[in-house]
């Protein structure tokens, strides 16, 4: 009896005859975590590069910075990496305001650049679906660039090019306002193109060229349906959620997130307090907010989660002074907001919310079209789940629910990575034709 | 008598009392040239950082592949830094040719940023004149950057900033074809706007109010003369020589060195062959060179010293494919290209040449406005001095012939970074009025 056989018959002698514990089952859930590639396609920590002091290397905690992701947190939580967000804040639609966007949006990407040069032996910049694998295998972190908020390409669709150039692989139109592309879902105006407009067009047709994934995370549903008809690749909702599971102007409804996975695409759930559950409007609690920011130097917030100011302690400093603010002044900052969040509370979303969200979308399209763009770092992050250390939990409950490991794996990475091929695949057929 | 004065006493009778040695002479030439801050400033060498394998921190050769700076020979040449360009080869002024031409440029600054991000240890990007000195004092390299060729900015104007938000101090109009903003010292079919363009005119205005200096190096002489009146700050020819020691295009003429002189310039001299001596024209050798170009998918060449291929091993990628080119392509085009020298020889310039120009410009307007940009790593070098170690040689013969370590000093690097504290100052002013 060789000694391979001899551990076989002790291991079902001794173990594999009798149920398992649930420090086992969280032993297999972990080895699984640790296995699959995991992603989150909604990273907004690249805002955090520039703040003063801070360095991706160190460990931080939520509770003293406000930050969501770091690389010991990584390892931690077992994130492999994403979709690293460059992100602008919609602003004036001038060539001024243009021009502003577009070098704020190069900045950023050069940061990021930037974060991995110095770091290359931990991370390592991705540009294909192939990356991924090659780059997880070497044991290093995985950083794709993302778009949110296509303002910064103005009217020059050329850029799109541009930041192909650089590394980036998927894009959204809008945020938070209507663009010169596309309506919000959010905009306090209402919409002013009735989805795309002439312009978001040749954005979607672009992107479609290069290989870019359409992201349509902050869109308007007009616009949502525009890019699922005219997009020759898969969408994506890189951090979204079911309206059925809260009804709110940033989530989508059962019919759309049907029709999307009809298409091949996915939707990646959102963490962020205000999406997952309701939350009264206070106005006494928003204007001591406006006044807050205008104190700090700040741009107008949004209404958004307690405790997170300016959409994730990162975004301080997005399209404001915030991210010029000194230690001392963000300390100072963040003390207020916490004042103000004891004198005016609002409910706070918890881990149970989020994994509701999750299991309304797997149980409508099924974990092929199901993932995890948490916003972190932008204003993502639930009572129980505050930073990324905590997603080795979300594996655990999904094999407990009875997600197969391929199940969770797909969710992880798998999805995101198939749309990546996907939109490659298109443009390489094109370039061919 | 304290140990001071006793040391002092015995060096006056062991060592002063007779003349120096040519071993004194040297050390003392070294360790000021150690001390002074000195910067080049036209390096072509991120042309290389994205070549294959080559990697900044390795100690390459002139005879092996072409290259002429890397760490290891800063430090042995004693080189502090300096303006490290980006260099675009002018292309069709279409929409798409400006295009890639802007992509191209960003991507190299992205190169030129990784590269100190990687060795941050060694290497330190500055943006003020002040930096300089404090990036000196700390041990540490200093990055400048500057923009040979304003191709990339295309019809923009606002690139401009977009440029200057990513670091760049330094820029030049044109190259060796005519572009959008200005006619070349050196283009085939004669002048075009007969000096600055219109947009010419609006990218020096824009230069000056953001604190850019002046490059007229490849300018046609209009250029030159409309910039010195146009601009608010003095002009640099950041790698030049005077036509009064070879009477070439891209070189200057007396009276034109004198005004840049007057206004507060400096004229930093080249080590390119073919500007140094005159060099036969060798129609055989030139159709043999446009072949051998062809063959490696690499743009037409010009005009340029022999055993340098495509105007310095760095910039065989520019511009054409040569940057793709595998180890073996590029040997294989190294080994073809020293064939072809052999064959059709033509003189080479020497040490005592790129001597002979600097003390002809120091002659005509003196050390305050005479200083180094030896265009290596895109076309530089002389027998006696094929890559920056030996750099130390010239402050040595600048001894000798008597200059003062102040007037070293300035040469090296002080007469840079008063042009550049001169920019800075006036863009100050600007924003206050």
């Amino acid at each position: 009896m060789n000694r391979v056989s001899l551990f076989f018959l002790l291991s079902l002698a001794l173990g594999l005859a009798r149920a398992e514990t649930d420090v086992e089952f969280s032993a297999r859930a972990r080895a699984l975590h640790e296995r699959i590639i995991a992603l989150d396609t909604h990273l907004d920590t690249p805002a955090n590069f520039s703040r003063p002091g801070w360095d991706i290397m160190d460990r931080h905690t939520y509770e003293t910075d406000r930050s969501q992701v770091d690389y010991p947190r990584m390892v931690e939580g077992g994130l492999d990496g994403g979709f690293w967000a460059i992100f602008t804040a919609q602003g004036p639609r001038t060539p001024e305001g243009l021009a502003a966007a577009r070098d704020k949006a190069l900045i950023r990407a050069v940061e990021i650049r930037e974060m991995v040069a110095k770091h290359s032996d931990k991370f390592e910049l991705a540009f294909t679906s192939d990356d991924a694998a090659r780059i997880h295998a070497a044991g290093k972190r995985i950083v794709y660039q993302s778009i949110e908020n296509a303002y910064p390409i103005g009217k020059d669709i050329s850029l799109v090019q541009t930041f192909y150039t650089l590394g980036v692989r998927m894009m959204s139109p809008a945020h938070t306002s209507n663009s010169d592309l596309a309506d919000s879902a959010t905009d306090a105006n209402g919409p002013e193109w009735h989805g795309l407009s002439p312009l978001g067009k040749e954005f979607v047709a672009e992107c479609n060229r290069l290989g870019i994934i359409l992201d349509a995370s902050h869109s308007a549903d007009s616009v949502f349906d525009q890019m699922l008809e005219l997009s020759k690749t898969p969408l994506i909702l890189s951090h979204s959620g079911p309206k059925g599971a809260n009804n709110h102007p940033r989530n989508i409804d059962d019919e759309r997130i049907k029709k999307l996975a009809a298409k091949g695409g996915v939707i990646q759930i959102n963490s962020l307090s205000a999406y997952l559950i309701p939350q009264p409007v206070i106005p006494e609690r928003n204007a001591a907010l406006a006044q807050l920011y205008a104190k700090f130097g700040l741009p107008a917030p949004q209404a958004r989660a307690p405790g997170v100011p300016v959409g994730g302690a990162g975004r301080g400093g997005r399209g404001g002074r915030g991210g010029d603010m000194s230690a001392e002044q963000r300390d100072a900052f963040m003390k207020e907001m916490a004042e103000l969040d004891k004198k005016y509370p609002v409910p706070q979303a918890t881990f149970e919310d989020f994994m509701r969200h999750v299991n309304y979308a797997l149980k409508l399209v099924g974990p092929e079209h199901v993932g995890f763009g948490a916003d972190w770092d932008g204003g993502g992050g639930v009572e129980g789940m505050r930073d990324i250390t905590g997603y080795p939990k979300v594996t655990e409950r999904l094999l407990k629910e009875g997600y197969s490991e391929q199940d969770v794996a797909n969710m992880w990475g798998g999805n995101v990575i198939r749309l990546l091929k996907a939109a490659e695949d298109y443009a390489k057929s094109q370039k061919k034709a």
